[in-house]
C-alpha cells in the first residue's frame, strides 16, 4: 500500500469504446486548469467553483504526493481532456481488514458521453482497487442525480447507505 | 497535509463527559486486538470479521504509515478502549479545491453509550480536519442504522447522497 503503483498504471492505459482510443493516465499538474473547468461543467458542480489557480494547484500537490490516491484523466485520440475521476486507497481493521476504493469527482465531458467510456472508467478503477487488494468500492451520489444512480445500478453498486456531509 | 501532525493531536486529547475523563489518542499496534472486538461488537460488525491476526496487523501498518489517516481510540478513566473511529483526510479539487474528512468504522462500547461520548468524538474529528484544512465532513451510515441516523442528524450531517457499495 505505501509503495507507488509500478507498471502499467503509471503509463497510460488505453480505452477502446466504440472504435476509439481513448487513454486513461495520472493527471499532471499541467492538466489542473481544464480539469478545473470540466469539474465546474455539471449542474452541481458549476456552484462549487473557486477563481484562484493557486489554491487549485496546492491541492494538485496534496493529491499527486499521496501514494494512496490516484486523480484519473482520461484523453480523446485528439488529447483532449474528456474525463476524470478520482480514486482514493483507504486501509482500515472494519470488514475483515478491508481496504476500500473511494471514487470522488467522476465527469464525462458531454461530448464523450453515451458511447461507454465512463463504464469503463469505472472497470478501470475497479481493476486499480483489486490490484491494490480493495475488496470494497465505494462512492457517495449526490440525491438529485437521478441518472448517476441508474448508470451505477447497472455497474452493480447497491445503495445501502445514506451518504452524510457536514460543512466545516 | 503531508507531514504527520504534530503538537495536541499527537498526544493523548482528554474527553471530559459526565465527569469522567476519556482520553482521544492515536491507535498503536497494541491497541489491535481489542480493537478488531469493539469492531465486531455490533449487529453489522459480527459477519463481517475474520480470524487472522496477522491480516489486521498489515492492515494496522498501512493506516499507521498513511499521514492521512487517523485510527483513533478512546480510553476510559481505567484504561480500557471504549471507542473507536478512522479519520481519513481527502485531498481533492471538487468544491473549490475542498479538503473532506471522511470518518468510518466508529464504535463506542455499550458500556460507555449514553454519556455523549460519541458526539464529544465527531466534535474532535471535525476539529482534527479543520485544523487540516478540511471543510467538509462525510460519512455513510448503513440505512438499517435508524438510531445512528437520528444521532448524525443531531450533530447537523445533512442526508443529501446516497451511500453506494460494490464488492471487488
Amino acid at each position: 500500500m505505501s509503495d507507488r503503483e509500478s507498471g502499467s498504471c503509471a503509463e497510460a492505459h488505453v480505452i477502446e469504446v466504440a472504435g476509439r482510443h481513448f487513454t486513461l493516465e495520472r493527471a499532471k499538474l499541467q492538466d489542473v486548469p481544464a480539469l478545473v473547468s470540466l469539474l465546474a461543467d455539471d449542474p452541481l458542480g458549476a456552484d462549487r467553483h473557486v477563481d484562484d489557480r493557486q489554491v487549485y494547484e496546492a491541492a494538485f500537490a496534496d493529491i499527486d504526493h499521496d501514494p494512496n490516491q490516484f486523480l484519473a484523466v482520461v484523453r480523446d485520440p485528439d488529447g483532449g481532456l474528456v474525463g476524470t475521476m478520482q480514486v482514493s486507497l483507504i486501509p482500515g481493521l472494519s470488514r475483515g481488514a478491508m481496504t476500500r476504493v473511494q471514487i470522488e469527482a467522476v465527469r464525462v465531458a458531454e461530448r464523450a458521453r453515451g458511447v461507454g467510456l465512463g463504464s469503463a472508467m469505472f472497470a478501470w478503477a475497479h481493476e486499480h482497487g483489486r490490484r491494490r487488494g480493495a475488496g470494497l468500492a465505494q462512492l457517495t451520489t449526490d440525491n438529485t442525480r437521478v441518472e448517476a444512480h441508474r448508470f451505477y445500478a447497472r455497474l452493480g453498486y447497491q445503495a445501502t447507505h445514506q451518504g452524510l456531509k457536514l460543512p466545516l
